[in-house]
C-alpha cells in the first residue's frame, strides 16, 4: 500500500474530503460489531486517465484488508467494510491512476474509428507484463503468455480480439498496478464496541432501598432479590449508584439538610470515609465479597451491573490524607471545597488537576477503574465528567479501552454542546442527552434530527433518561401518570439505549422539593427509601411490553434509521424506525399532551417504510394488540393519555 | 504564545472548528490587501471557570501580532485581523482560563452574599503578584502594590473596595496570565494578493490581428496603437494569446483545417519552432524588446498585460530536441502526441510528468514564468492547467510567488467541480467558472450563491468570460446584440473580474463553425482578423460606461456581498451589492430573455440594501441616467432587450 511507496511528487491522484472524518481525523468514529463502516472520499486526478480507488483498512497494520470502491458520479467514490472485532479500526482511501483500463478504453475507440493499433498492442503488452510482474504465480504465467500473444498479433487483425479476451480481462483486473498511487494523508479510526454499546436498556436502583425490613439499611444481597424483578421488565443493565463508603464530614441530611440527623444515610456521592474510598465498598451494603456476588447474581439473570464512578472526595476519603497534593489549598491552609459561588459544598472536595502531581492523580483515577474492571464490572456511568479535564478523560478512556475493549462508559455530563460532543469525541460509549427536557414536538424532532443526521451521528450514542436522582422534570411533575408512560414510550423507541431510575419511574413519582425545582421531595439521594413495586399505579406492565417488543425488533435497536412523518396535529408526533432490508418497520405515534385525548391525521412518507401506496397494508399495534388495515399516507389515529397515550405499530404489507 | 510553552496535559481548554479553514488546514485562504480575516473557534473548557482566547497572526513569526475574540455564545467566538502586506500571514487561536477574572466574579457574589471574603483576598493578591511578574515595569510596579494593599486590607472592610478599582482592574486586565494557554494545533494561512486579484477588467486581444494594413501580420507596435481603445473602454488587464514561435510540424490551417496553405498562420497555441520555445517571441509579432516595449506602453495606458502560459509542445519545439526526455516515447520510437482517441493532435506534444526526470521538468517550466516575470510581466492566464498535476501546480506557484507575491495567476480550467476547486486552493489566484454556460434565473442564482456562500468564497476568486476564443456559446449565437449587452452586463456585475475576447465580443460576431458547435466560424485562433472598431453594432460605448461604473463603485469591485433578490418573471433576475456600511448600494435588474421586452414586479429585500421600508427612496438607473422613486419591496420594472435589457441603479435614502 501507499506508505510502503516513497512519497513520490508525480503521484497524479488527489484524495480529499474522505467521509466519515471526525475534526480531520482527531477522533474515532464509533461502530458496534456487525455494523459496517460506509466511506465516501473525492478522488480524482490530473487530466483524462481512468482512475480507480480503494478502501485499505486494518486493526493490525500487518493485516490489512481492502474493500472496493464504486464512483458516485462527479469525481465521488463510496465503498464499505464490515467491523468484525471489538477494538480499533483504521482506514484510509488510495486512488490511482489505472494505466491498464485507460488503455483499454482508449483501444476500443481506436479500433472502432478503424485506426491502425500495432503500436498500441505493444503497449498494452507492456501493462500487461508490469502487471505479470506483480501477480501471484498462477496469474503472472498466465498475463505473460497473454502479453506475449497480444504482442505477436500487433500487425494481425487477430490483435485485437486478442486484446478483448473476456477471461485475459478478469485475471487482468484481478492484478491491478497501483500506479503512482497516492493515499488520504490521515489514518482514520473507528471504535469498535460491542452491541451494548448501542443497544442497552438501564435500571438505576439504589440498593440501600431494597431492604425487607422498613427502616433497615438494604444491603447487595438484599438487592440480588430485586433482580428477576428488573429482568423481569427486560433491563439488560442495573446501574447503582456509587457504592464507596460515605464521608461523615458535612455528612448532608434528608432533603440535602446541612444539619444532619445522627442516623441520617449520607449521600452516596460524598465519598470515601475512614474505611476506604473508590476502591472501597461501603460496610452497610456489604463487603466487596458481596458486591461480587451481586454482579454473577445480576449475570445470572442477564443483567450487567454498571457501576457510578464519581471523582470527587469527603472530606473523609484517605486520599486527603495520603495524597494532600491531589486537592487545593487555600492561603490557610486548609482544602478548597467545592464551590459555585456563593453556594458552597463543605462536604465535597475536588480533585486539583491542574497540580503538578497531575500525572500521578490520572494513574490514580485510573486504577479506580481498574481495580473494578478486576471485580468484573464491564460498564461505568462516569459522574460529571465535564468537570475534570478533557485530556484526562481521552487519556484514561484510551488506556482502559486498550486492555478491555468491551468495557461501556456512559458520560452524565448535561452541559452545553460543544462540551458534551468533546466528550463523546474523545471515547465516552454512551451519553445522557437533552432528552430530559425535550418535551414538544418541535423539540424532540429537531433534537433528534441533529442527533441522527449531523456528523454527531458518527460518535455520540444517546442514552434517553426521563428522569434520575437529580432530575424529575417538570412535565412529570404536571403530567402524571399519563406523561410517565408518554416519556417511557419517546425514551424506549426514539433511543436504542434508554434508562429509568426506578422504582421511583415505574411508580411515578413526581413530587418535587418545592414548585419551580426538579429535585425529588425527600430525595433518595440523602435517605432510604420504602415502595410498594406491587403499587397499581406501577407501569412495570407498560415497561416490560415495551422491552420486550424492543428486543423483538431489530429496528428498535438502532439510532440512525430515525425518520419522523408528518401529524397535522401539534401534539402528536410520529416516526419509524426499520431495519436496512425494510423487513421489520416500528411506527410509533404519542400523544405528547397527558391531558387532552388528540387526534388527527398521520401523513406518512410511505417510501421510507416501504409501503406501496397502490395496495392496503397492515399495521399491528403492539401495545394494544389490535389490528388495522390502513391505505396511502394519511391515516387518523386518536390516543387518550390515560389509557393508551402511543401506538407503537408494526407495519406490513402483504407481497 | 502557546508554542513557547511545554505541552502540559494540564491544559485545560480546547481550540476547536477554527474557521476559516480549508481541508484542515491543507490549504490557504485567499484574501486581498485591505480586506480582514474574520476568524472563529469554539473555545472552551472543562468546569465552570472563564475562558478567554484570541487570535495570534503573524507573517514573520518573530513578530507575533494578536486581536481580540469576543463571546457570540454557545462557546462560539470571533475576531477579526487586516492584511497589509502581500505574501502569506498565518492564524491560530488560543484559549486560556482567566484565572484572575474567575476568581473576581466570584469574589462579587460572594460579597453580594455577605461572606467573609478575607482568604479570597489573598488569593487574589497571589493572582495579581503573578500578573506583575509578567508585567512591563511599571504595571508590575502598580500591580505589586496594589496585591499588597489587597493582602493589607483582607479583613477590613474597605478590602472589597480595593479589590473592584476600576484603574486597577484596567491595568490587570491589560496583562493578563495565559494560564495553561491551549492553542489550534494547526496553522492557518492566508494568500495576501494585491488588490487586482479579486477586481480587474480583462480583454483578450491578438496582435496579429492589430496590423493596419489589410492582411498583413500585426506586431506589438501595432497592438501597441490599439491601447487607447481598450484603456478608452476602462479595461485594465490586456491579455495576449501565446506570444511565441507557432510550429510548422503538422500546423492546423483556417477552421482547424488538417491541410493548411503555405501562408497559413497557425495557432498560437503550437508553440515552439525552429526558432524558439516558451522563452521566445514569434518573429512576426515583433523581438523580446518590442514586447517589453508593449508592456511598458500597456503601462502608460494604465493597463497590464497578461501572458498565456500553455505547457505544450509543437514537435518543432527546441525541447524536443534538448530534453527528449520530458516527453513520452512510444514503442516504435516516436514520440506520443496529444489524443483524445480517437482523434489526434498531432501539432502537439503534451509534456510527459510522470517521466523519471520530472524535477528538471518542473525547473524547467517555472523558469517560463521567471523568464516573463524578468521582462516585467506579472499576470499570467494558465492554459488547460487540469491537464498537468496538481503537485507541479502547487510547488511552481509557491515558488513563484515567494519570490514575486504580487503575481497573479488566472486558471483556465474549465473542467469538473472537484479539480476546478482544487486548482484554485493550491495557489490558483483566479479562475475561469461556469458562468460561460449559466443563461437562466435560477442557473445563475444557484451557481453564483455556490461560489459566494459556501467554503469555496475562500479561495476561489472568479474571473467571468462571457466569451473565448474557443468558447462562442450557444446564448450568443441565437440572441444576438440583446444577448451580448445582458452577458456582458451580468459578467461586470456579478464578477468583481470579468473578462471578454475581443474584438469579437464587442462587434457582437456570432458565427458558430456549425450549428451545435461553440467553435467561431473563422476562427481568429488559425488565422489573422481585420475589423471595423467603429461599427455601428459595437458595443464599447456599453462597455465604457459599465466600467465606469465598476471603477465608481467599491461594491462592484467584490464578490461576497451578492445578494440575490426576487422577481415574479422568471425572465428577469434582480441582485444587490453593497459595500459594507451601506454607502454604495448597486441593484441591478437585468432581463435574460434577449427575443422579448420582460416586466414584473421585483420583490427587494430591503434589509439587505440598508432600506427603510416606511420611507420612499431614491434608484438612479446609472445606464440610462434616469431616477425613479420607489417605496417598499415591490417595485414594477419593464426591459427591452434591443434598447436596455438592464437597470443597474444606485439606491439611496436620504436620511
Amino acid at each position: 500500500m501507499a506508505e510502503e511507496r516513497a512519497n513520490d511528487s508525480r503521484q497524479r491522484v488527489v484524495v480529499e474530503h474522505v467521509s466519515p472524518e471526525i475534526d480531520c481525523g482527531r477522533f474515532a468514529i464509533k461502530r458496534v460489531i456487525g455494523e459496517t463502516v460506509v466511506v465516501e472520499a473525492a478522488v480524482f486526478a490530473d487530466g483524462h486517465d481512468q482512475v480507480v480507488c480503494q478502501i485499505w483498512y486494518w486493526q493490525d497494520k500487518n493485516k490489512l484488508q481492502y474493500a472496493p470502491m464504486t464512483a458516485l458520479g462527479n469525481d465521488l467514490w463510496r465503498g464499505e467494510f464490515r467491523i468484525d472485532n471489538l477494538g480499533r479500526y483504521f482506514y484510509i482511501v488510495e486512488g490511482w491512476i489505472d494505466r491498464f483500463q485507460t488503455w483499454h478504453l482508449e483501444l476500443a475507440k481506436r479500433i472502432a474509428a478503424g485506426q491502425d493499433v500495432g503500436v498500441e498492442l505493444v503497449i498494452g503488452a507492456g501493462l500487461i507484463d508490469e502487471a505479470a510482474g506483480l501477480a501471484g504465480r498462477e496469474d503472472a504465467a498466465y498475463l505473460r503468455e497473454w502479453a506475449k500473444r497480444l504482442q505477436a498479433a500487433k500487425d494481425k487483425p487477430e490483435g485485437a480480439t486478442i486484446a478483448f479476451e473476456e477471461k485475459s480481462l478478469g485475471i487482468m483486473q484481478r492484478n491491478p498496478v497501483h500506479h503512482l498511487g497516492a493515499s488520504y494523508a490521515k489514518e482514520l479510526s473507528v471504535t469498535a464496541d460491542r452491541e451494548k454499546a448501542r443497544f442497552s436498556t438501564w435500571y438505576e436502583v439504589f440498593p440501600r432501598s431494597c431492604a425487607v425490613e422498613a427502616g433497615k439499611h438494604g444491603t447487595f444481597r438484599d438487592c440480588e432479590t430485586w433482580l428477576p424483578y428488573i429482568a423481569g421488565m427486560g433491563f439488560d443493565v442495573v446501574y447503582l449508584p456509587p457504592v464507596h463508603p460515605i464521608g461523615r464530614a458535612f455528612r448532608k441530611g434528608k432533603n440535602n439538610s446541612i444539619e444532619p440527623l445522627r442516623d441520617d444515610v449520607g449521600s452516596p456521592w460524598a465519598i470515601g470515609a475512614i474505611d476506604g474510598g473508590h476502591t472501597g465498598v461501603h460496610s452497610e451494603l456489604g463487603s466487596l465479597e458481596d458486591f461480587k456476588h451481586f454482579v454473577s447474581a445480576a449475570a445470572k439473570n442477564g443483567l450487567e451491573v454498571a457501576l457510578d464512578i464519581a471523582f470527587q472526595c469527603s472530606p473523609d476519603h484517605p486520599w486527603v490524607r495520603e495524597h494532600s497534593e491531589w486537592f487545593r489549598k487555600r492561603p490557610d491552609g486548609t482544602i478548597q471545597y467545592a464551590e459555585n459561588p456563593p453556594k458552597k459544598y463543605q462536604d465535597i472536595y475536588p480533585l486539583d488537576f491542574e497540580s503538578a502531581n497531575y500525572r500521578k492523580l490520572w494513574e490514580g483515577l485510573k486504577g479506580v477503574f481498574d481495580f473494578w474492571i478486576a471485580q468484573g464490572v464491564r460498564i461505568f456511568r462516569v459522574d460529571n465528567p465535564h468537570t475534570k479535564p478533557f485530556a484526562f478523560w481521552e487519556w484514561a478512556i484510551a488506556e482502559i479501552k486498550a486492555k478491555h475493549p468491551d468495557v461501556i462508559l456512559l458520560a452524565e455530563a448535561f452541559t452545553r454542546p460543544h462540551v458534551m460532543q468533546r466528550l463523546a469525541k474523545l471515547g465516552f460509549s454512551q451519553s445522557y442527552t437533552y432528552f430530559t427536557w425535550r418535551n414538544t414536538k418541535q423539540e424532540l424532532t429537531e433534537y433528534f434530527t441533529e442527533l441522527t443526521q449531523t456528523e454527531a451521528r458518527e460518535y455520540f450514542r444517546p442514552n434517553l433518561w426521563p428522569n434520575t436522582p437529580d432530575i424529575l422534570p417538570e412535565y412529570l411533575q404536571l403530567g402524571g401518570r399519563p406523561a410517565f408512560m408518554a416519556r417511557f414510550i419517546l425514551a424506549a423507541t426514539l433511543g436504542a439505549s434508554y434508562g429509568i431510575y426506578g422504582p421511583a419511574f415505574e411508580l411515578c413519582e413526581n413530587a418535587p422539593m418545592e414548585p419551580g425545582s426538579e429535585e425529588y421531595l425527600n430525595s433518595e439521594k440523602y435517605e432510604l427509601k420504602r415502595r410498594d413495586l406491587d403499587s397499581p399505579v406501577s407501569l412495570k406492565d407498560l415497561i416490560t411490553r415495551v422491552n420486550a417488543i424492543r428486543k423483538s425488533s431489530p429496528a428498535l435497536q438502532k439510532n440512525l434509521n430515525l425518520h419522523f412523518h408528518d401529524c397535522e396535529n401539534t401534539s402528536i408526533i410520529c416516526y419509524s424506525k426499520a431495519s436496512d432490508d425494510l423487513s421489520d418497520v416500528i411506527l410509533v405515534i404519542v400523544n405528547l399532551d397527558s391531558f387532552q385525548k388528540q387526534g388527527g391525521m398521520v401523513q406518512l412518507d410511505l417510501a421510507a417504510i416501504g409501503i406501496d401506496a397502490a395496495r392496503p397494508f397492515q399495521v399491528h399495534d403492539l401495545l394494544a394488540e389490535a389490528e388495522y388495515t390502513w391505505q396511502g399516507a394519511r391515516n387518523f389515529v386518536e390516543l387518550t393519555p390515560e389509557i393508551r397515550p402511543a401506538h407503537i405499530l408494526r407495519v406490513v404489507q402483504q407481497v
